[in-house]
């Protein structure tokens, strides 16, 4: 029997110029499509008439990026679901996911765009009901100080020391869920990444989870439209290197980055009830 | 407030030998680990008596490989996700997942592991309940006869062609649930997966969904041991390349294989209940 | 001034499927093409007219393709060089460089394909000479015994313990070159690679570069059609876990694969002139 | 017969925390060493005593950091070379290279780090002479103006059209050679980098080529220090989509982003001698 299905087009790459200035605007997106419904005939006997194609799913973002009024990436993601669903009947839900490179300004015509983080929406919609999402993904950030680690369980296989001064570095990825699907979005994106940052920056840290809690709970406080924020904060461990043998002291000033293994802290902040 | 939440580590490489006989054993692993629990006070105060380190679960995992009777990654992950239920008694769920490099023999003491195929397994457990998975991915397989694409909806952006015959690959990823925690299970895992790829080579494809379909229902038909399967396979796209401009005919015999856009097609495959 | 300088075409991915029997065969290739000359015009004052497009490079491998009477890589790389050059007076030198993915059959028109291991050509060509080299990249292998490192140079910055039993794993690329670019290469090519894996498993090992001299010197040895073998072998170090804190002996039973940093090893082997 | 060969350490992970100030500093940098010199005895007989292990080179590495003086990575590639060479008489030769992860910072203590771009540096070193180099890699850049690329040879392959006006992309890697291996070299590189990106934001480029060798020229023109620079630029590709089966026009608005094949253009630009 078939059980919960879906299919889509992902990573549909497009740059979008907007030539209208003599200061250009870049928008370079990667689109993932993806839709629920009756789609059982296809599977069970080859029946490929309710299969709306990928391929169409893929112009069909190139074609409405044409005329599309602003460049939010939220926008178009409500838009290209709101399509994708109104077109197509048997169609039951849609997701629309798009992430963003960040272009900055080399001048009125060219850009520099060599940050891995990205700015990432998401919109989720059935019959009945639309959730929005953006966020941001892969932001690499650290600090120095102001992070230690202690007064955790130990058990016979516990050898970690305690701490209080070490490295906290993480790849963060965040998505927070918007309580309106009503933008202007731009604004609010800075302002939301800013404050993770600052409470991340500023925080006296107990664990990742403490400083997780702490910027989800910022964030939730300073920024009335979002509902809910998860956060996910791989910690990137930096070890101290023994320089003992050396006759060396190491007074927390020389380490080595590890990629393995690594801690792995997720967690949803909402609003109480 | 905080929500939902969890954490552990991953990315944890861990090689074993058994050197017992003559002719050696290699296992390699990726072992991941992820605690859910009472894990507040950590969050909102920084209090981390709770919280076992992440490098104590790393710790765990290599102590409790030394002593495995057996080979089974099934059967590593079910013992890990018991270990860490039982001695915390404020952790309420646990979850193991095992990604296993599958080395091919060269010799009694020598190997060959260039495969991107993983074989994974994953045990995920509440204080009432454990469930059991394994599955392999990143499986790359290709159809060079009997696939086609036609009778799809076609709407204003569709331009896609119809046709009966064209390359059908994907990179197989494949989940199954296991009905019982009790094994032997690396038998069952071959005869799983040669179900897959019998099914995969011999199906007269009329899409992607069609053969993803075929492959679930082959495999829960033949092994009675499994409980649903679910299957996800990105369409690797082949195109064919327009050789008319030299004046030369291109029979389906010259394509460029593309990464990017890729349909993704995904279903569980369950038994009537 | 301009020194030294070329431009090519990379990342070609071309499939050519051969359907003139039942059971099917596919090539599956990256190519890069290439090409030195006199491009001064186009650097310096942007006078194109001396540039063959790099999409045309592309066109120009595709075109090929279709009328290539035979599969091996070697004698495509031959062949588009070739061209290259004598269709264009004023390139002096061009280089091809082809990958080929291996595609082991699953049936008569179903293939595998998920190994990392690349077979290699490259046919570098100047007005006069033209060198032919086949290899293999990305072959992982593992020896669990028979593999040592001891009586190494000791200084006040060495900490390595001295051992007789150690895995010894490396990511295996090697290039020969032929002393003569007339074919059949394949059976020459799995005749190489059966050489250099059965060395390495055999081999009483006392460093890398121990293995490494042994492969290529056997290589040479047994294959008379080779001029010469650079062969490249990172140590993937596997260290070995210390189970002492838990109260447990790890006799080379347990290790941790680590990615960084790792050993680089690299030798040419040549024949005495 | 033993031909060129060399071996070494690569991926040695540092992170270097100057804590001197309240406002700290971060070196975060990847170092791989090389050494090349008399090791015949290891390779054919597994004597090992003429070999520094690459262990040893990592210490090395974490111990001179240590007592560096500055902070940037030209002296320690010329101090760990110098190091190598002096240490060891049998070893005619060292090659020392340092990537750098440029962070940003967000506070005294806090930095973000989600550049690809790195700066690198290299030390080659003989007995006679030592060449230093410093450069960058993977800087994405991208033209939305003033390139295109026509008039370009045309032969039975080519179909490419010619275009005054395209999209012209690229991940920037450069190396320059000084002609003195005596520091400052911060505020150095800083200003090569800014006439390469300056050349490139402000050229009428009729090819990468021909933007290439401005920047090369600009970057040699202005900076007296350097000796000869190495400009390698893949050509990102942004293909303008057809959008007229939709009845739309697309007025270079609309790209798809292709990351294969690519064109790949290099060249040197050196003083007049």
């Amino acid at each position: 029997m078939l059980g919960r299905n879906s299919y889509g087009k992902s990573g549909i790459r497009l740059v979008r110029l907007d030539r209208g200035n003599a200061s250009h605007a870049v928008s370079d997106l990667t689109v993932a499509v993806s839709l629920e419904g009756k789609f059982d005939a296809a599977h069970v006997s080859g029946d490929n008439s309710s299969l709306v194609a990928t391929d169409t799913m893929k112009n069909t973002v190139y074609a409405l990026a044409k005329d599309l009024p602003g460049r939010e990436i939220e926008d178009f993601a409500l838009a290209l679901s709101d399509y994708f669903l109104r077109e197509n009947p048997h169609v039951s839900g849609s997701e629309v996911s798009i992430e963003e490179r960040i272009w900055g300004r080399l001048g009125a015509t060219a850009f520099e765009g060599s940050s891995n983080e990205r700015r990432s929406a998401r919109a989720v919609r059935s019959r009945e009901s639309v959730t929005l999402e953006s966020g941001l993904k892969d932001l690499l950030i650290l600090k120095t100080a102001h992070s230690g680690f202690s007064g955790f369980a130990r058990d016979r296989y516990t050898t970690l020391p305690e701490t209080s001064d070490r490295l906290l570095s993480t790849s963060l990825t965040a998505v927070w869920a918007h309580r309106s699907a009503a933008g202007p979005f731009d604004g609010r994106w800075e302002a939301v990444r800013l404050t993770l940052l600052d409470t991340f920056a500023a925080h006296d840290s107990a664990s990742v989870q403490h400083t997780l809690y702490a910027m989800g709970e910022a964030a939730l406080g300073a920024h009335r439209s979002l509902g809910e924020i998860r956060l996910t904060m791989p910690n990137r461990h930096h070890l101290l290197v023994d320089l003992s043998p050396f006759g060396l002291a190491n007074e927390n000033e020389i380490f080595v980055a590890t990629e393995a293994p690594y801690g792995l802290i997720e967690a949803t902040v909402t609003r109480e009830s």
